[in-house]
């Protein structure tokens, strides 16, 4: 079958009724149209409602819908309607996150987007960072508070959406969820507590895909639910579904895909060869570290310019109103601008030699002072300090250490990427120039960098659009390799040469030039 | 995968732990290895087992068995054990007929039969025959009735044999079943009525593998329950069970097999086409009508002869003791002697000039006596009225019209079948020789005749004992034509002719001759 069918298709059937020329049973004949019209080998069908189905298909006078999850190996028929209901067939495609949980509710049998919405995944209440949560997880209660208060959340954000949208939680047919390894467990109740010890293995890899009863999820008890694989234990569900939306697996060019989350994950490769990996880089360039650091949302300073002259400083916001803090993207570009116009030197450090009326002290501190307390929403000053400044350039570091040793683990440059995907909210809102001053990302020419968004919630949405999506996820999964970044003596010393702006070694960025003061 | 494997097959499993070498899943790395060792695509595993599996898995340190059902189209891992526990692996074999349920305990480690019993279906309380079952099966309390007396027939058998070899009904992996279109739905608690009305369509005729859980069946939970298919409403799973016995798909001689129940079954064809058909010829070959009819059991007269000079009768029983009456050969060797010796006319009516003392008369009607009373198990005479051999010979005439009907319906003629199979416990005691002086079977060679017993229950030991045999009864079930044995002018002409003995047209009989009086 080559047609693009949604992963749960509605197939409106006229069967002829049972007759002495044709003397095939009555869910045979079901089954068989069924399987004549979307060219499957197989079909399985729920036993205890077989009863019920062919009371339908003769009250119905055998025109009927049938509702097929089309999910390898075994394709299976989940609903059998009266008539002809194939336009009331939905899905929810949700990007599980450590901090943040994304949704878009789709018409499956218009393949139109409805609504796509965000908001914070409630575990953060049991702890904001993931190994916080895989050891309050290690106690069986606990276990499942963590799996309830996700599915509690998920059924509460698609009751608020059938309502929105005027449609039964039953007509909500598939759901497909890609989240990082540790959410993956969670969400299936799975205890993570192998992830983060010796030899860091999965409970499992490979998710058949399970029923909304499996779960306890609000939609039709039969519905769909497909989590994304996980490859290792740092590598997960959702950079499989951004390796899927960035077609990173299909590109003659090489190419690497970014997600920076609570970890950053990368992959290496092209059509031919992926090879992927994770390390913790991530909290400081999401904005969730920094002492004034918000996520990029509404009131966020994202983007900053600092005049090299003047010093004169200017910003501009995330939505409306008066800033609230300073989300990944624009602490990049802060700290970019500041080494640009003298404020920071090459190590990172406050150049207070260098004079701008905004040096304060704080606690005896200095810091540099972005917007006065009584320009902000929240009456506080929005500042910058130096234990921000490191945390940020370790993280810089880190990100550029794990790309360099990934890229260099196959015997290629980091000059060698041609296309380079950075995916997440980072990726939208970061100004890959600022991140190259910052020595952030390798000093490519800019045309290379291409943000493609949330690509866990596209590639979360792609498999709910087309279920042969499904196997191309398998064979990304199985060709992947996973390279364990063990901190070794190499590493650290890479790590340390990156934690200079841009780097120890010039000749890496030749483009970052600052202007002579 | 070419071996021969049991429908579940145990294997003993020598994982190797997680590691930093190898980042396989825990469950991943289980279903590799199956996979690998079963040569199988895809596993199927009880999400919800999960956890408890994983903790299984360490706690035997990797060394574990899983029992795996070999069901197409999805395998699937139904239990895992510690330690090496392949040789507790039991299945039971059912032929649920309407009349007897017979059974076959095995031992599918080592490929051994345990135990053969046999008992009265529970459901001939509700109706001797098809249609009183049916009729009370019209109203969805007593369908539920009559399905819960046959599984808990079921339960109560295993129940014994399990107590009786020392096992655990936890042990017993797998269940296959074979019955009549009308068994194997009430057995699923289908409503059978659709099967005796035009068009005589059943609800379903392929059933894909069910659990024990799924039916109530005291098996291990997740046990395969397996059920042969239909191919129409008279022609049931028993039959295919035959064919898959007989090896009649693969014969390259043109080949027929009857199977003699409440209804006569009958299969003709070879490697290259089947053709198939059932009518109404059974009861009285099975002993069931006649006055002094019983089944095929002990104190069952089942060789009867009689001196065509003297008269003289001699008979041999089934088992010990005194005679109780007379089984379905009995009565087919008593009616080819009495017409041989001259009692009877080739209309089947007793010939009262012929002198025997024997000629008794019952309310004013002539009869046979066969034993008087005060030899008999019950001090009641066995006797043989012109009532019963009307009887008889309607149903031989059934028979003959039948096999004659469906053989000439392909352009054939009776004499071209080289292999005549015949099925049940009428084929293992009947006088092929004494049937063709009847009338009742063709002037075939002796030799083409071949009895095979329980063919139904042969035929599902052989599924418990090779799961490949599961993918040969489906191509069986497609290759199968049904012919609909419509009662028209053509056969009704061919029945009358058919009711003498052995035919009103002699040349079709050549080898009977009656010696001169």
């Amino acid at each position: 079958m080559k047609t693009k069918f949604p992963l749960v298709k509605k197939l409106f059937l006229k069967l002829s009724p049972p007759s002495l020329k044709d003397n095939t049973a009555e869910i045979d004949r079901l089954k068989k149209q069924v399987k004549i019209e979307l060219g499957l080998e197989s079909l399985a069908l729920p036993f205890i409602l077989i009863p019920d189905w062919v009371a339908a298909l003769r009250a119905a006078e055998y025109r009927v819908t049938a509702t097929v999850a089309l999910t390898p190996p075994l394709p299976a028929l989940i609903e059998l309607e009266a008539g002809d209901t194939t336009r009331r067939n939905f899905g929810l495609a949700v990007d599980l996150g450590t901090t943040r949980m994304a949704y878009q509710l789709w018409d499956l049998a218009q393949g139109k987007l409805l609504a796509e919405i965000s908001a914070e995944n409630p575990q953060t209440r049991f702890g904001a960072d993931i190994l916080t949560r895989i050891h309050y997880a290690d106690r069986p209660e606990r276990l499942q508070e963590l799996q309830a208060c996700v599915i509690s959340e998920i059924n509460d954000v698609l009751l608020k959406l059938v309502r929105e949208y005027n449609l039964s939680s039953q007509e909500v047919f598939a759901l497909t969820l890609a989240g990082n390894t540790t959410m993956t467990h969670l969400f299936l109740g799975l205890n993570p507590a192998s992830l983060c010890r010796e030899p860091y293995i999965p409970i499992l890899n490979t998710i058949e895909p399970l029923t909304a009863h499996d779960l306890n999820l609000r939609l039709h008890p039969r519905a769909v639910i497909y989590c994304f694989p996980n490859v290792g234990s740092y590598l997960g569900g959702d950079v499989l579904a951004g390796i899927l939306h960035s077609r990173l697996h299909r590109q003659e060019a090489l190419s690497l895909l970014v997600d920076v989350g609570t970890n950053a994950e990368v992959v290496f490769g092209n059509s031919e060869w992926l090879i992927g990996c994770a390390g913790a880089a991530g909290p400081a360039l999401e904005g969730g570290v920094a002492q004034m650091g918000m996520v990029a949302d509404d009131g966020a300073i994202e983007k900053v310019r600092i005049d090299p002259e003047t010093k004169a400083l200017s910003y501009s916001l995330i939505g409306q109103g008066p800033p609230k803090g300073i989300c990944g993207s624009g602490l990049i570009d802060l700290t970019a601008e500041l080494f640009m116009a003298g404020l920071l030197d090459i190590r990172g450090k406050f150049d207070l030699k260098t004079p701008t009326d905004r040096w304060i002290k704080l606690d005896g501190q200095p810091a540099y002072l972005l917007v006065p307390s009584e320009e902000t929403a929240t009456h506080l000053p929005i500042f910058l300090t130096q234990v921000d400044l490191d945390i940020l350039l370790r993280s810089k570091a880190a990100m550029y250490t794990i790309l360099t040793t990934l890229v260099q683990s196959v015997g290629y440059a980091l000059n060698d990427i041609e296309k380079f995907f950075v995916a997440g909210a980072f990726g939208n809102h970061i100004d890959p120039r600022r991140a190259i001053i910052l020595g952030l990302l390798p000093d490519l020419p800019l045309e290379r960098y291409l943000p493609l968004g949330n690509t866990s919630l596209k590639g979360a949405a792609e498999v709910l659009l087309d279920y042969q999506a499904l196997e191309e996820v398998k064979k990304i999964a199985e060709k992947i390799t996973y390279l364990e970044m063990n901190v070794n003596q190499d590493f650290m010393n890479r790590f340390s040469a990156a934690r200079f702006i841009p780097h120890t070694d010039p000749s890496l960025f030749p483009s970052v030039k600052r202007p002579e003061n």
